[in-house]
């Protein structure tokens, strides 16, 4: 990149930052983030913000150590105070070890932006990693909440999270580090094709960029674009419907809605209405899978009363004379 | 394919046949839509149907004439009426061969479907066709609209086209083919790897299923079943507030949109009402891009009065004070 004009302009453009900000920077170490490191302290002045950087040791690796010390030795070198996380992981859990990792960065952003009187985060995605996750979500089956992936700004409970870099290509960050000699972290596990995310990385994006579209990561950043704004305008629409119409039990562990209103809305929405009441009861819709949606969609449209529709996360959807009844069994 | 009645459930699930229809059924003497035919002729009684086969022969190929025949063979064999058309196709026109092929037949069965006093058109479209419909749609770059490839029922224009295959594989349409002896005719440039889709069908969907997802079919189906749903939802409240606010001259070349209607409504309604409009001046939105959408969004938010954008096939889009302005110049 011999013009870093693009990334203030997609700064600017999105809003992703204003003057007396506090920014809570999340640098791994790796290229990326270092990246973005650097910039946000070259620019710092000019936008009038504050930096904090944030690093998290997930110990998942032999590096993890040196990883931790290089980024606490470069934040001292730009003068940007540093907080530091070692995660100590629990065995044993049903989610995936790298999606605990990132709830745990999260969690740590959280109370470090509490302690620093601040909400904003600021991650170094790029429009590389925004292609792989559509492509990911893509494959494995997913709809429009799916598809936008990642978007310029993003709220996770009180924190906004900003992604600076998700208009710019990995390898334009790599060619300016190389160019500036700015030194950054390898992660070796980023090599390795047996995650899914790496087969993608590796394997398919370079296929596709030869064979199909050069064009691809634009491609991908659009479908990403353009879901995230249709995903937006639907999930007001279902957000509006669900204050309306859903009871939600004292103990918050089932939640009703009136058949009639399930009936009456589209399709589209209906399934919004589905999924929001899953997420209110249960904090996540993981595992949820179209087929679920499927059963739940036929309980409501063909199935006697009292039929059930088993979900994840011991979730059970009974359909009784009036209402949809959602309830956790555990 | 042991068992048919899943072909039939799906029929009977998105009402693609009633009975007392006449259904035009659209056969290239390929092994997907003999299939079709030689299923519709079996039910045809139980579904209280009646057939017409409809047969283009594009003269692209060495072969046409004897696929031809042997459709026109076969339909004799079943007691079926075969009404054939012969394209005699124009160069040296814009759009792809691929695209005025698709755009002829598709005027040959409105044109039958007229004399056989019905609407009803029946293709032979499989999940495998939909599955490289979208993927196509997603390399390229698409929205909603474009993701949602083929419906098991959709309307063109006053035909209503019905999919009873959307659900069904290649493979086992051939297996069955096979197993009952049932001949068909071979269309070779299916196997060309030149051609955009035989790439996605020989080269890429392969890779899919073996190193990311088993059932990458009907997952992209399923993407495509709730892209259409969202996108039908969405398209509702955009017809709705076109009808509302657009002004069409007299002589139909030129609309105008005020510009306190297109900045009140959200992004996502915005970009279908402007895509609306150039539909309603061309008849279509072929060569529309992403880019475009954005030039024009820029446009209505930050450009001086009197600014233009320029649209494929000499389409402008000009902003006055009140108006945004739309018109051919050609």
């Amino acid at each position: 990149m011999n013009d870093l004009q693009q990334i203030k302009d997609y700064i600017r453009k999105h809003k992703l930052l204003a003057p007396s900000d506090k920014v809570i920077v999340g640098v791994s170490g790796g290229p990326d983030s270092v990246f973005l490191l650097y910039l946000l302290h070259q620019w710092q002045h000019e936008f009038g913000i504050h930096l904090h950087v944030a690093h998290v040791n997930h110990r998942l690796r032999k590096a993890a150590d040196q990883d931790q010390q290089f980024v606490e030795t470069l934040a001292r070198k730009l003068k940007i105070p540093c907080s530091t996380a070692v995660w100590g992981r629990k065995e044993g859990q049903r989610s995936s070890l790298e999606e605990r990792a990132r709830l745990y960065r999260l969690q740590f952003f959280s109370q470090l932006a509490k302690r620093q009187k601040t909400s904003l985060v600021a991650l170094a995605h790029t429009q590389d990693d925004l292609a792989e996750t559509v492509l990911m979500r893509l494959i494995r089956g997913t709809g429009l909440q799916g598809l936008r992936a990642m978007r310029p700004s993003s709220p996770y409970q009180s924190l906004e999270i900003v992604r600076p870099l998700l208009g710019t290509r990995k390898k334009d960050i790599h060619q300016y580090l190389k160019k500036h000699k700015i030194p950054y972290c390898i992660d070796i596990t980023n090599q390795d094709i047996k995650f899914f995310r790496n087969k993608i990385r590796h394997q398919l994006l370079p296929l596709l960029v030869k064979d199909f579209n050069p064009q691809i990561y634009e491609s991908l950043a659009n479908v990403a674009e353009v879901s995230s704004a249709d995903y937006d305008f639907l999930e007001a629409r279902a957000t509006d419907l669900f204050r309306r119409v859903t009871k939600v039990s004292a103990d918050g562990t089932t939640l009703r809605i009136p058949l009639t209103s399930l009936r009456r809305c589209h399709p589209a929405i209906q399934r919004l209405l589905l999924r929001k009441a899953i997420e209110r009861l249960q904090g996540n819709t993981r595992r949820l899978t179209f087929t679920h949606m499927k059963e739940m969609e036929d309980l409501l449209a063909h199935r006697p009363d009292n039929s059930r529709v088993h979900l994840p996360q011991q979730m059970v959807a009974q359909k009784d004379k009036k209402n949809l009844r959602l309830s956790r069994t555990s």
